[in-house]
């Protein structure tokens, strides 16, 4: 269990030439995550930080809003051909406050009726519980620009396979407060969020996240719903997640690349360096 | 409906400079696919080429097989505000050999008992239809070495947004026969292979599927169901994917880059210059 990495036989194409030698890959397998032993979904993951991964999808959905309402994550059921435990099942149990499981039939994103865009914004918009956009945090170009060197310097396997999406959490003097990695870009957010959860850090007032690559509706709502007011992607943002930080008042920034940025919404919490 | 690009007023930073501009950005509107009324899922997408998205997604579910088995597909309720059609809802009516939808409840993906990779990678063997290990595909380095290009002069909407994924199919002469761009790297290869299918093109024997970006576990999986022989991919693959290649005899090149590439799963497929 929980192997970032694979290593496998690889034939290696240099022009004409061919070679075999051996290679690194990111690590994918499925995990199942329960609640209350209801298989809610299956994400194909790469093993590692699984409670932290539940833990935060189920933020994402707005299920459970603090440590508090997480009873309990647990290894169930699963195995192998050999009878071993795979750890690929997770089972959460939830309880306080927490989100009945059956007002997440579909999950939230899916539950929108009518399904125009419009109505997916608002879906999310309704399962906010903290809202950002009063969120006083206010940041400097210069330490935007910083944010990816410090992400890459915490991907440890990325390095060996190149095959790794990144999360970095960090809090508003540009710290790195947590870093996660996995083949799907969604499984790495989760895992920062569910890290913030389980060490009782949300709502995440005043801190941003960072993403590799691109910018998603998703990813988005995975932001707002741990109280993030700042969201900011190597690559382009989506239309429809600029407009749910637009809805929502958070600060959606991509393209962040050397000492350029773009800022889709809420640009006034990023002020010139002589005014912050 | 079918807007690719999405144009906003975005505030672009340079250094300590600020200031504002229009800025092109990748159109996402979540897509709601129904076989025969029934609600199988929800994707994010982006608009346009939604009848290939539908009939290649049920594809790579092992759904449909054929294009006879596909009677019909048409958009279906959703209204916005204003009461006009979202386009964002297709209903798929199957017949004839089509998978009834019931063997389906959970995705072809997640319905591997146990849930371990090597179950996973055996669901999807059992739902091919078209065995690939015996496809007599074999090309040339300098071949594939060109495909990236190809793929790339044809993403139009990607040069004004950077930011959507792109997948193309080729024939065994290198020729692009398809190319679609997405949000979601899935959906532009469910779009493409939705295309032939409804082109009566199926099974692709002898083809070859470009896809910008990693290659995952479900890409191959929808690349082995269309009967694909041969899945490159620019970046890296992950470990699952490659198990899945190997077990079905499907070629997977990743790092596909300038003159050079890796070749994870048979290799044989892809001879030196001189010998094919």
């Amino acid at each position: 269990m929980a192997r970032a990495t694979v290593r496998r036989r690889v034939v290696r194409l240099r022009g004409a030439e061919a070679g075999a030698r051996p290679d690194a890959l990111a690590a994918e397998e499925p995990l199942e995550i329960r609640v209350g032993g209801e298989a809610l979904t299956v994400t194909m993951r790469t093993p590692g930080h699984d409670f932290d991964l539940v833990a935060g999808f189920l933020v994402g959905e707005g299920v459970v809003h603090s440590g508090e309402e997480l009873a309990a994550l647990r290894y169930c059921a699963g195995t192998d051909a050999e009878g071993a435990n795979t750890y690929n099942v997770v089972d959460a149990t939830v309880r306080g406050g927490a989100t009945p499981l059956s007002a997440h039939r579909n999950l939230l994103t899916t539950s929108a009726c009518g399904l125009c865009g419009r109505d997916t914004v608002e879906a999310v918009r309704t399962h906010v519980r903290w809202p950002v956009a009063d969120d006083a945090l206010r940041v400097g170009p210069e330490l935007l620009y910083g944010l990816p060197d410090r992400l890459r310097a915490a991907q440890r396997t990325f390095d060996s396979t190149g095959g790794l999406h990144a999360a970095g959490l960090f809090d508003a003097a540009g710290e790195l407060l947590c870093a996660r990695e996995d083949v799907g870009r969604h499984n790495a957010v989760d895992k920062v969020i569910g890290w913030a959860l389980r060490e009782g850090r949300l709502p995440l007032t005043g801190h941003l996240l960072l993403v590799s690559g691109r910018a998603s509706f998703e990813l988005t709502q995975k932001a707002a719903l741990a109280g993030i007011p700042l969201l900011a992607a190597v690559s382009a943002p989506s239309s429809l997640a600029v407009d749910l930080a637009e809805e929502l008042g958070l600060t959606l920034v991509g393209f962040l690349r050397g000492q350029s940025a773009n800022v889709y919404t809420r640009a006034d919490r990023i002020g010139p360096a002589d005014r912050v």
